[in-house]
């Protein structure tokens, strides 16, 4: 038996099919810079009516959970084999870019619509995934939409404020149309296998001149995001240098120092991302002439190691010890700290896309995952999940964002390829 | 002829006009923490109202000038001889205290009243002078009224914006009934005597148990009051350390070099304060799981000398070019530099109100004022001016601005006794 091949149908609907709803997706966007489609928003809801329009145009059986995630089923051959959910989510960052999440849906969209046109029926069902509320910067919690589809999520997630207005997760849902009640309650479907594409958010695959890889593991995270430093407001003027308890000097202080632990960790080869992404002292109270009495701050710890995020955060604390010894009249407020643990992903079904990828000549090289994705859940979960990284430029989460579209389309096919595989 | 003595009507009406004023004047606010008048908001202009109110019913003689300021004058037994203004701002910063400017009116209403109260008639003439739009928060430009009354405003201040809405100076004069090309063309008083009561806005006089004191000289300034650093929006997990241009690192990084950098000249003798009083990397754009890619932030650097300014501008800028040179990709951007001059304070004003202090067994001592005030304006514009420092805790431009009612009393008693010095 011959290996399976792409026909030029399938090759010129994958690359046909990726930009078109690329731009039909990113039509939709809050205004200002890049792209911004809250989780549980109006612009949200409109991005998946957007993919599920597609999908029933492919003919696929629409359906959504409690929770409003999309699924799209194509049938397989077999109905008893383990379905192959792919998908990612819609939601975006604030002012975030063009690929994140969405690139993985349509990449998801693609490989259904290559099969399609080719009259191919999988091997098993395929079910294109499209979740809801992925990007944790809107509420307090990981991976909403997944968790919420796996009955993962709990009570007390629902009452999580969403950062721009403060209401509740419960009630974005509500204003989507979904039932925090109904959500609880839902029974998840079977573990199956999970496939996300994503960029990489990271210079890695674009320094290398590599236009996609494979994830071994997604680093887990250790986070405080709403971290507080307070001192004592003074004028800048007349206040001596030693008296001041100044909030703004502390948090630089602190600020250099993690970088300092950062690098010592990192020499002693430990895995660690260190980034303070937010900092406020820029509130009503704050002025040129005044020693800031308080600063607000964000910080976000990453890792393939629980170990490693153990040893940040204790080390964190001795940071804070020496500094607030050094300004008596400085305290630090770390506040709430939530954790997302690091997930391995699944061999099988690494060494399964590899395989599709042989088919076109590629070996992707396989590599951590800083970012925190859909998949983790999934994993978590139990389920076989894997994801396949796309490479991007000029960081992520931001405006700027770049991605060939091409390098998503080579992602397709050795996807499209693996599950030619199966069928042969 | 025996020393002057206030009568105890006199010390009477000094305790009572203070408290009673200032509570008047303080239950003008805009909501929030504190005090909040901006400069020529209709808040400041009300509480020149109760001023003005206050003047009359001393049957004081009531002008303004075409910016705004009061001046309520007192005749005095010669019209020949040169005149003693006496008085302070109403305005305050954002959230700021009690004292800040308003002690400095009160204070000089309440030398004239109990000259009233004991039927005398002062050697020159003494005018209360209320001032307009000192606390340069809200524009960025110093001693705004007291520069206006001097004809020392130029064209280009008018169309200053105000920090809270952009609104031009001009516009904000025009909403309180005063029109920008007549202020511009005024013609100032001849230069006469300046007093002004200030709290210190430091804690020397409380750690010292000292009620006021005398300044010799007003610090200068050199500030940065719309600096920004920018790097490469990443995201937070997936960005390795050595290819970030982290903006908030690199500016944490400029504000513990330049506490080195003030520690150091300090040791070296010289008269400094480094203050980063708002640091903004709260934007929408920014957020816990991105590097931040912008931030913004104001300097305000303070001596009596200017040439330790310049020599710790220079130091802020090679500290700038060695932060950039470590991480390729962050740029700094300081903005507009505006600078207030050092003022030397009128060495025969200090001995005068030394005198009338050691009539009530008081010497004071001599000290720096750290913050700018009206009486430097005064003093640049070849005034013979003085300010007097009243004792208060717990900072100054802050809701906590502590002050001890008796703490002034004494200090308008010294000056009242001054006065009397004259008389006599």
């Amino acid at each position: 038996m011959s290996d399976p091949v792409l026909s030029p149908d399938m090759v010129a609907v994958i690359g046909a099919t990726i930009p078109r709803v690329l731009a039909k997706v990113n039509a939709l966007s809050a205004p200002g810079p890049g792209w911004t489609r809250p989780s549980y928003s109006e612009l949200e809801s409109q991005a998946h009516a957007v993919i599920e329009a597609e999908a029933r145009a492919l003919d696929l059986d629409i359906s959504r959970d409690a929770a409003g995630n999309l699924f799209a089923r194509m049938a397989g051959r077999d109905p008893a084999a383990v379905p192959l959910y792919i998908g990612s989510h819609l939601d975006t960052v604030s002012m975030g870019g063009a690929y994140d999440g969405q690139a993985g849906v349509i990449g998801a969209l693609a490989v259904i619509a290559a099969l399609r046109t080719a009259g191919i029926t999988p091997a098993s069902d395929i079910v294109l995934t499209v979740t809801r509320a992925e990007e944790s910067v809107w509420f307090p919690v990981s991976y909403i939409g997944s968790r919420a589809a796996l009955g993962r999520l709990e009570a007390k997630d629902m009452e999580a404020p969403r950062s721009d207005d403060g209401r509740s997760l419960a009630a974005h849902m509500a204003g989507q149309g979904y039932d925090a009640t109904a959500v609880l309650a839902q029974t998840p479907p079977p573990p199956a296998r999970f496939v996300e594409f994503h960029i990489e958010q990271g210079p890695i695959l674009f320094n290398a001149g590599e236009a996609y890889a494979l994830v071994e593991a997604v680093r887990g995270g250790l986070r405080y995001r709403g971290a507080e430093v307070r001192g004592v407001w003074a004028h800048s003027g007349a206040a001596p240098r030693n008296g001041r308890a100044d909030a703004v000097v502390a948090l630089a202080e602190l600020i250099v120092a993690m970088n300092a632990v950062w690098d010592r960790m990192l020499a002693a080869g430990q895995d660690l991302t260190v980034t303070f992404g937010r900092v406020d002292a820029a509130g009503p109270a704050h002025a040129m002439a005044k020693v800031a009495g308080q600063a607000g701050f964000c910080l976000d710890l990453r890792s393939e190691d629980p170990a490693t995020l153990d040893a940040a955060d204790a080390a964190l604390k001795a940071e804070i010890a020496t500094i607030e010894a050094a300004h008596p009249g400085v305290r630090f407020d770390l506040g709430l700290q939530t954790r997302s643990r690091p997930e391995r992903m699944s061999q099988k079904m690494l060494d399964w896309i590899a395989a599709g990828a042989a088919l076109r000549g590629d070996q992707p090289r396989r590599m951590l995952s800083g970012g925190g994705h859909d998949a983790a859940a999934f994993a978590t979960a139990g389920w076989d999940s894997v994801m396949v990284f796309i490479r991007n430029w000029d960081g992520s989460h931001c405006p700027e964002e770049g991605m060939d579209i091409a390098d998503l389309a080579a992602a397709v096919e050795a996807v499209t390829l693996a599950l030619l595989g199966d069928v042969a």
